[in-house]
């Protein structure tokens, strides 16, 4: 059960409203670096969380702070449009440069929310909860925040260079700083899992596949792994195995022969089966359609 | 440039075809854990790789590489199909045990393919490549090469230990290892870089968000982390910092008030500045108005 | 800023697990009806709300009720996967009416998220922001709430209805309930508001058009409205005209011609003006590749 | 069954051809405020309607009507990139107001479609079928409706402000006049019914739920109703409860504990159960392997 | 503008309800194969159509049809639902024949819109408008057209032969006549258009190049061109050139080495330039940031 | 199985950097007319072709001469991206003319790949593979793919238009030149299989319904088909019938009475049978419920 209070997780400052770096905050709001994601990833992880309540607590907190940095954010481009409403758009009529930001404006900002953020990247892309990473494995799902965390930071970090304004610039030094600790938090609990370097940590690879399981398959045809290539010699990071480059030919097998399709599949004569009077019968349309009907 | 070989990369061997089985293979296929977004992900970063060509070559092999896997478990879906046509399908009719995988096929695998794979996923929803994740930082790129394999082991462990098919363990046994390849070989790289642990390894925090940087902030209002959490205590991951537990409402800032809208933008009465006579002219619509139309 | 409780909203008791039952659900947690609509349609109408913040704190407080409805289901869905794990499984194998469900289980429960909620709909299709109605008016985002939870509780009743569960029983009468409320209170405001039925409320159709603003158009060419139709005849709901029926081709135009396109366009030469000697120069695209280039 | 007429619904003229205005135009035809949306939502809603047809009719010729908006903002569009084909793109290359817009012109209007509308939005996001609300009671649907046109007609205010172009204002003017008269037609309705304000009108909330459906839950730590708000005393609109402010945490239940996953769930070891000698058999995933298999 | 007329296209008979087959119709509504797909292609060529009305007419007058066909599939989904409401749900629990189909229902059949039809596939994956082919040059609508009726009608055939439903059987008969048609009236266009067979018509391939448009690029390592291929000897289609093979090789050229971004990119120190003194000044982003701020 | 050479299809050079060209080329990766969908559709195709290998050999070819074709592609938008480092950027903010481009800038290119490309169109929608066009019918694919070069040639000569770059001109002339050849080597296919011009080829048209498909049906009201159309008149494209205009109500019908639905769907009093005591027993969702429970 979740509680709002009216304190922003941080100050917000705009000093010199500016609605195209508006849509720029967008991507941090619903992109697949932003907010919308860690939230709805860390939030679902810890619903699912399953057993000892040790990590299912410290997933919920984190999804939660992160709650918190949507409605940062939001109020961030909330206030970079609202200074919008006078001398800066009188300026678009006279000032070129101005008028130049008029072409980079996220036309939704006035049309559809009346000067306020939407659950949209910069571009007006809707967020989608199909970017959510958690697959239901503890390691893989730590090393999937420790991702979206060093992603997100990346775009936290592009973001403060893009803006000379001093508030924006204080906002994301704050935001990025809690980027950090989200990364380290993460990495965490990898080393209290004694993180066994292959999520799931409880599936072995045997027999020749232990062998396949450290060999890099040189894909390239003229490019091969520089000499010192740490993950073409030495041993692997799981102590497991031993680095070393394969042929991919030497795993490879023919190609089995598809076989045609029983005639009301409907792929053309090329690919049917059975088009002679002796099996003009139901194929396996027909025969769900049979038991279907029955 | 690619080419193309006959050969498959492993070979695939159905010994009980089952329709309900090649829409769970559906998911390594075209689901958010799958090839294709493995596949996507590791080819636009290697196309976008500046600098020396150590990562790119790397990238591009492996990309390659998962484009064969896409081909490995299309096939395996066509192969699961095939054995559809004949004594399966009268069984559905009279056996309910069989009857009971009926409402379990894809539709779309007789409606839409003719008995082949989609790049969809076990639902059959479409591919997006909204799932990738490719920042252009190599540190977080490596980041989320890692997470994407350790999820997409995880999916294949599933899989393996859905089926009883010879055929189609052996198939997942070599994928699975090298799912385990793939992640050593990225925290190999990470290794190389003498990873930072907060990716971008460029961007210090300075000062009083140095501090930010290594807070726990607790926004569970009744579960405290254990006394032993890795995350709250001891020296960050890092090693730039000493975890602790902060509360949250420190750093925070009351709201700032956003200011009513200029009229025309119809937010309501209630939100909007200048319905006096004062103000009547143009608001921030009208000045684009007539900004466009200069 | 927000903080969690580990209490639930309300409890959650599943009596007999039901995997088939937790696909169902899913379509109050990630579908057009659900959850997580609500709460980001009320959540992002908070963050954007301006001028006076008695509206604002409203739509943050009940915005924040549904996350913790979203935990609800999602831990009902946990619940009901739970008891997936031995007997009922079994009988899968023996039991033809049970083994009738196995279709029916959403494989992203057990593949993806290990037995666990996704933030997606009945049918694995990924909640999307698109779904979101906050169009910046206060009247029509009140309109457009009022309309999500008659939505949302009609579902909740289907859902309702379609378990014998004890437990799953009294969950769903406790978020009928809510849903109940949510309608009031949108209501409520719009009372307040004394709503002037036309969202928006400060834009008059004026001269010829406040005809048009009350007239049936019957694009219906043998189904007339039917003599006592309140939306044919009478006062209209606003109080500023007379319903009557209209024929639409009173106010019809015919079309203007769309002229051809300049030839660069490559629209084919039924479409394109311009091909003879004098008009070969540059036309819309490359006028504005001489831009670009410039 | 449909018939076209050569007529346009409205008088389409352009009088200032604006490719930035065309692009603004698009989110009325395909954004969730647009009219695929509503089109869309009537029909289906008219072709699922059940007994009698009065509403049946109502919803088709709506619906209906609205096709005919779709044709009437893509002549708009077409109009507006039409102009662009001579001075005007000349102009980008020498009068920097001009060039200003040229960052803001929707490419695919030139690229993909030849100089004419797309159903998309402004920002080029594709019209989805998820954005349609249709939950199949009467009631519900009607309040969609309501809702639909009211986010509908805010937009269409705006864009009629965003304009100075004569002939596009004229158009707005019809067009929002039509939108008063949809939402007075769907209120119209909702009278008709005698609308029980909770839609589905036909579920009852008994015994303690009585009381739940009828107090505001204040999530908000620090910001309580105010003393008139009507949502929180006094009647509630359906007159059947009274409005009251109540603590969250009295219907709250402390959350149930979720069971560690049998082992072949692969959740790792910190929530999995058995992994003894004892219990090393199948467990959810294995079974399910093997009713596949059978 | 366009008129309803109570009629359906075709008459809509269900002999035997069934629930699962109403899932299956659903693809020729919302999928990528369906009506609403070829309706809203048709509708916007021939809104967007230029120059002579010739074909705009013929576009609407099928588009127009189309929208019937959606009226027809969805009273059909109907009437398979419609039976679901009394013996058929009772054998659900007693007969394992019948309740193998529970699991192969669309569940928002019931929990979203109240027995009837989604604008959705068979999986319940939305409608998208980005399955629209519309590029404006007429050829290539054409083409697309031909495309569209031919995978449509192959969905169709496939519907058929999944039905023993008399009356179902009918109705795809009357859709399949019509998809006939239809991909031969866009053939007699092409025809009519002395069809140049490489859409655009107006853009050659001149010099080196013409050659280049007529090789068969060899990507197959070891499946050469059988010799019989029409595609690799022989004219080509157009007349204006010699099919034959060629190494893909011949045209390669060595990749370009891309540049590392200035520091404030944040891509890492392996793919950074200017980290120096010399070089610590704005950037990239930087400079965006300067010019926002100006 | 595939093999990368680190060749590129063809040279990429980049005479003067141009961030608003680098948007433009987007459409053609990641656009519905774009080289990630023939990439996929070919691609899929082939792997899921069945009989003779002719076909599959081909398709794999080509649809891997594709994913080189992507390679191309995103290197020219990484180097046009390149350029914008320095002198360029530094216009931005002193030249009107150089500024107006500012806005035409896809912001991802900076804040997502740090100056590379992406998966997605010129408006950053993502790539989704429900573009893809892949029926399983050989003939119906073959048209597909006739129409996905149709439409991408028609894309690739606007974007040649579009830019004055000697380099970029000269790449498009190249892909133009290669998207003839697949035109043709499709149309070539069409012909080896003696295309019977209505896909799919083995279900004919019989009694009364060989009639229906050959008639144009006038959905127009006022706009019948020209004297000479093709369409409307002679034999038909396939030779089978002669092409007539038909009044579509010569086969229209009365719509069918939908029946109103049990009581606990919740449609409404007005759409629901069955209130009074006679049959308040469960219906179709409590017949579910308890199937669902037993």
């Amino acid at each position: 059960m979740f509680v709002h209070h009216s304190d922003l997780a941080y100050s917000v400052r705009v000093d010199q409203p500016n609605p195209m770096y508006a849509r720029l905050l967008q991507q941090a709001i619903g992109g697949p670096e932003g907010e919308l994601r860690v939230m709805s990833q860390y939030l679902f992880q810890g619903f699912n969380a399953r057993g000892d309540t040790r990590y299912r607590d410290l997933l919920l907190a984190t999804g939660t702070e992160e709650i918190g940095h949507v409605e940062v954010l939001a109020t961030a481009v909330a206030l970079n449009l609202e200074g919008a409403k006078s001398e800066l758009v009188d300026q678009v009529a006279t000032n070129p440069l101005v008028a130049a930001r008029l072409g980079g404006i996220e036309p939704r900002h006035f049309l559809s929310t009346g000067l306020g953020a939407t659950p949209a990247d910069a571009n007006g892309v809707p967020f989608s909860a199909g970017y959510v990473d958690a697959g239901g494995n503890l390691r893989a799902d730590m090393r999937a925040n420790v991702a979206a965390e060093a992603i997100g930071r990346t775009l936290a970090t592009r973001l403060y260079e893009a803006t000379d304004d001093p508030g924006m610039k204080d906002m994301w030094r704050f935001l990025i700083a809690r980027d950090t600790m989200h990364q380290q938090q993460w990495l965490a609990v990898l080393e209290e899992l004694e993180d066994p370097a292959n999520a799931p940590g409880d599936f072995e690879n045997e027999g020749e596949f232990a062998q396949v399981a450290y060999g890099f398959f040189d894909h390239n045809a003229d490019a091969p792994p520089p000499a010192d290539a740490r993950w073409a010699t030495g041993p692997s990071i799981d102590g497991k195995g031993e680095f070393h480059v394969t042929d991919p030919f030497e795993t490879a097998a023919p190609r089995p022969d598809l076989q045609p399709t029983p005639h009301d599949i409907h792929r053309g004569p090329e690919a049917t089966s059975g088009n002679g009077d002796g099996n003009s019968g139901p194929g396996f349309l027909g025969r769900i359609g049979a038991a279907l009907g029955s």
